[in-house]
């Protein structure tokens, strides 16, 4: 039994299939965004533009959520201290539980570490609880989702993406007096596109299912308040568990769920994800605290968001760049390889001074390589006309395919 | 199907058990900790003493990590925008990482969004590149390292709470060509008794088993640097990963593995629960980069600690309360029923200002429910004092039985 030999035919495998990833170092600059530093590879920093960040609305820079932590640091502290349970519960959380019940339209809310978290410890924790649970999932649902069913030990159905004649066909498969949970994004962040909530809620309803929508990538961008696509398109009351992330649009860190009281209470009392881990700290949750109420009340960002990224999927399609056709925020360049991609990032980086991490396989399949932009308010139509003019010089270079000027 | 009727019924085993948790409404007071606001069942914030904190140290509020993290937030905004992968990498991830590693005298470490999750992450996923791993845990091992084991999915041993020859007859048993994994905890937190780590390495080395220790209720708060158990009892080189905490002594929020660098690459690489989880604000590893740096040095905090630990635990036992034998910083009085143990801390908070949360079922067997305090460089002799003649008098009045005086 070699050990050591097992670790290095595992890391081998990475370099061998081209995705072996080496971390960028940088730091942004608070104030500047999507200014940053980066340290890589040069001596001292270098300004870069970040164009690959999910701090979608620039509100991890918002002067209301700067403030916001600052006082909370200086209130109580760096960390909460303990697990929700023993001492580390704080009037902030609690705040922040009943704003983003609110926002969802929701009687309760529940704060996790993470979104991942948040994901795992509720699917895991809820499938359990009901004996017998079969789990219907769209294939392209994200790695915490999966993980989450997986460790439910639970039965699982996998649909073809957004295909609501599949997702029929598996859920008349199953005994009517199974309990069901058929779990799926709004947004999903590596196509861009968005699921049909209402058709999945109308068959959910038709076979007696629960509900489960991941709101990660639309939480704080769509709806009037920033509520997501389940309130764009005012579905939020037909979704039993709405969960959303605090690390993106809303620029902090953390994840929650935001559902009916007893749904709260069985996942708070029963989820070992939640119950045995230490509270976010309390500045944390002071900055989304501030960042969620600025949200609700303004459009501002939201908007600067959908111009920027409509202004860049048009220069970019009628530049001839690959971009493919999503209806939301996200703008996604597909290059189909996983080298190919990690050579056009580094020229973009090294030449351009331009950040945007190459995507590969497990994030998407292997194949579907690919550039994922990520334009937001502060992204000026300068920004993104050197950065169209970049890439066609890059796609010159590397005999890259051009399609025809949309 | 009646979801609704299933989770009532979740929720009413709770309240049949006595062990329904209410959380209660807290903000410490940064500069005066173990003080802090009570805002339950009164008009406007009364003044407690926290007794049951895992900010150990009282680092939560120490001047420089407050330093750190206010400059972060000035720097470079509130969160990190992304995965470590994903534009979510800054110079204070990469900086820590490397304090860390040199904590513990190691070649590579790896930050985690928390505790619970580097335990989860780092085993399941070594487990699973181990083809046919064994893994053999401690019984009193944390829920996150239970976890961690069962979605691994592969075979697992439990050994009986440190007890060498259990260990040695269930390595003994397995085929001597499988990989094995020693998975147990330097204190174990709920009865503050210590793993004798170097018998521990003395069987993986004789059995060919790799070695893997939870020390988060240990680092910062013993060996000369604050590398932990390991280090106060020259052991770290003998253990092949040291997993810790950043929310305890360290005072802030998140957790870690050290290691070789192959085993960190391997993690970094193949686990899910890193890979796709927005990282650590910023904010918060600066904050711990400070304290890491600062307990380095510094063994002001860990004396106080210990001896605010000999103090109280000496107060107890002439006091005839039922005291629980540790070795460590760990105070715990056993109470034996979750009803009692509840009760007390009731009357403790509501009549005597001082927060001690019961701890019962799941985080302790049932029938060992207890009050678990722990005293620190801040607790004063006059809050002991305070604190033990309360419990004499509860005990008392709620006619519990004294031992005899030690």
């Amino acid at each position: 039994m070699n050990y050591e030999h097992i670790f290095d035919q595992a890391i081998e495998r990475l370099h061998s299939e081209g995705r072996y990833r080496v971390f960028i170092d940088i730091l942004r600059n608070k104030g500047a965004y999507p200014n940053a530093r980066c340290f890589h590879g040069h001596n001292g920093p270098k300004t870069i533009t970040v164009w690959c960040s999910n701090d979608y609305l620039a509100m991890g820079q918002h002067p209301k959520v700067i403030a916001a932590m600052e006082e909370a640091l200086h209130n109580v502290g760096a960390g909460s201290g303990g697990t929700r349970n023993i001492g580390g519960n704080t009037h902030y959380h609690i705040e922040l539980e009943q704003e983003l019940a609110d926002l969802h339209g929701k009687q309760s809310a529940l704060l996790f570490t993470s979104g991942y978290v948040s994901n795992d410890a509720t699917l895991s924790t809820l499938a359990k609880l009901l004996p017998g649970c079969v789990i219907f999932s769209d294939e392209l649902n994200h790695a915490s989702m999966i993980a989450g069913i997986r460790n439910s030990g639970c039965e699982k159905r996998v649909w073809r993406h957004n295909d609501m004649q599949h997702l029929e066909e598996l859920l008349a498969a199953e005994d009517p007096s199974v309990p069901k949970l058929v779990a799926f994004e709004s947004v999903y962040s590596m196509d861009g596109d968005v699921a049909p909530i209402h058709a999945i809620c109308d068959l959910a309803e038709k076979y007696n299912a629960l509900t489960y929508i991941d709101e990660v990538h639309a939480v704080g961008m769509y709806g009037a308040r920033g509520g997501g696509i389940s309130e764009r398109d005012e579905a939020a009351h037909r979704i039993d568990i709405i969960e959303g992330t605090m690390g993106k649009a809303f620029g902090v860190m953390g994840g929650y769920i935001a559902a009916d009281s007893k749904i709260i209470d069985c996942i708070r009392s029963y989820a070992p994800g939640f119950i045995f881990t230490t509270s976010l700290s309390p500045v944390l949750v002071a900055g989304v605290l501030a960042s969620v109420k600025h949200l609700k009340s303004s459009s501002l960002e939201r908007d600067g968001q959908q111009a920027a990224a409509a202004t860049l999927k048009q220069m970019f399609a009628d530049a001839g760049l690959p971009v493919m056709d999503t209806t939301t925020h996200i703008v996604p360049l597909m290059v189909g390889d996983p080298v190919r991609a990690k050579k056009i990032s580094d020229i973009l980086l090294a030449e351009y001074g331009v950040y945007v991490q190459p995507i590969n396989f497990p994030t998407v399949p292997r194949g579907t390589e690919r550039l994922r932009f990520t334009p937001g308010p502060t992204h000026s139509e300068e920004m993104m006309r050197d950065l169209t003019s970049a890439l066609l010089e890059i796609w010159d270079r590397l005999d890259l395919e051009l399609k025809q000027a949309a």
